[in-house]
């Protein structure tokens, strides 16, 4: 787990909303499963919310990269300002999302009678990882049709060092994909069959 | 707009899961209103997410008062202060929409270029106030079907000084009642016919 430095990382032509977007979609998604996380004591959970929060660090270097490029006068200088604001306020509930996380890590005890009717156990999130004998490779949501035939959201797919959030319908799905998806337990028991079928 | 004191809050039994599942979903739609509030220069929007804020804090109010009810003995008290330190952490991420509100109150400028790409965009957040006349009247969510329908899904509404946040399908409409929805804007339209019809 090596920190991006900014050197590594390839300016992407993104406009800055786009980039505050994503920022914001990484942050909700960040909070979101820092609560899975501590209601499921899942640690593996907890730390791909960390990797999230990289995600995000990458996704600020990009946007104050893009906000410098288009200052070009004072005028400009006062609104940029005011962008790069919004985004270090979602970066900080990012922060907070990881905050969560690290009592789940440091194995920080939450007595179980304190989260009962917290709502998230209705709906559990799972990580599953696509393998190479999966029925949805190179198959695309739109065909799957996975929400609607089995109820279950694909919140995120993690593709090696990347960040696929809110996934679209044409997304598709290749070996070693990390999925990571929301719905009920008999949903998501079917989902882990098509992703990861006992041979 | 005067903060509500802890002397008139009303104890309510709820769980602190419940209270904790709530506080999460009023930070996070803070988070998501404070966005639409920036994009659509919004300070009608940006007022009540400092609203919602208020709400937060009585619900805070509320699990210290259940966590501390609950605490017997020590060992108790090492999970109540963890849960506390949760609550905490989303308190302060309703903080931050907070201050992205406060950007708009103060007529901040950012630039309509840099918020280009912003995906709330597509889909208008709109408050609506339902009046005598309105058809949708003493009708639950289930039998109005608004989200099958018309396409708009209802976040919030507020009724009096009560949110009913993600307002489940037997939930029905009053006089008086605002209606945070999000839609495409012809759904939201339709809404708004059906809301505050023009007589």
């Amino acid at each position: 787990m090596t920190s991006k430095e900014p050197e590594e990382i390839e300016y992407k032509p993104f406009t800055t909303g786009e980039l505050l977007s994503r920022m914001k979609d990484a942050a909700m998604l960040m909070v979101d499963l820092s609560y899975a996380a501590l209601m499921l004591k899942d640690k593996e959970l907890a730390n791909e919310v960390l990797e999230l929060g990289k995600e995000i660090d990458t996704l600020n270097y990009h946007l104050q990269t893009t906000v410098m490029l288009a200052t070009r006068d004072a005028e400009d200088a006062k609104a940029s300002q005011s962008i790069l604001k919004i985004a270090a306020l979602t970066n900080r509930i990012s922060d907070y999302a990881e905050n969560i996380v690290d009592m789940v890590l440091r194995d920080e005890e939450v007595h179980s009678t304190f989260l009962e009717g917290l709502k998230i156990m209705d709906e559990p999130i799972a990580l599953l990882q696509v393998t190479e004998n999966s029925t949805i490779l190179r198959k695309s949501l739109k065909e799957l049709k996975i929400r609607t035939k089995i109820g279950v959201s694909i919140l995120a797919i993690k593709r090696g060092l990347e960040w696929i959030l809110n996934p679209d319908k044409n997304e598709s799905f290749y070996p070693g994909d990390i999925l990571i998806a929301r719905g009920g337990s008999t949903g998501i028991e079917k989902l882990r069959e098509l992703v990861n079928p006992k041979t």
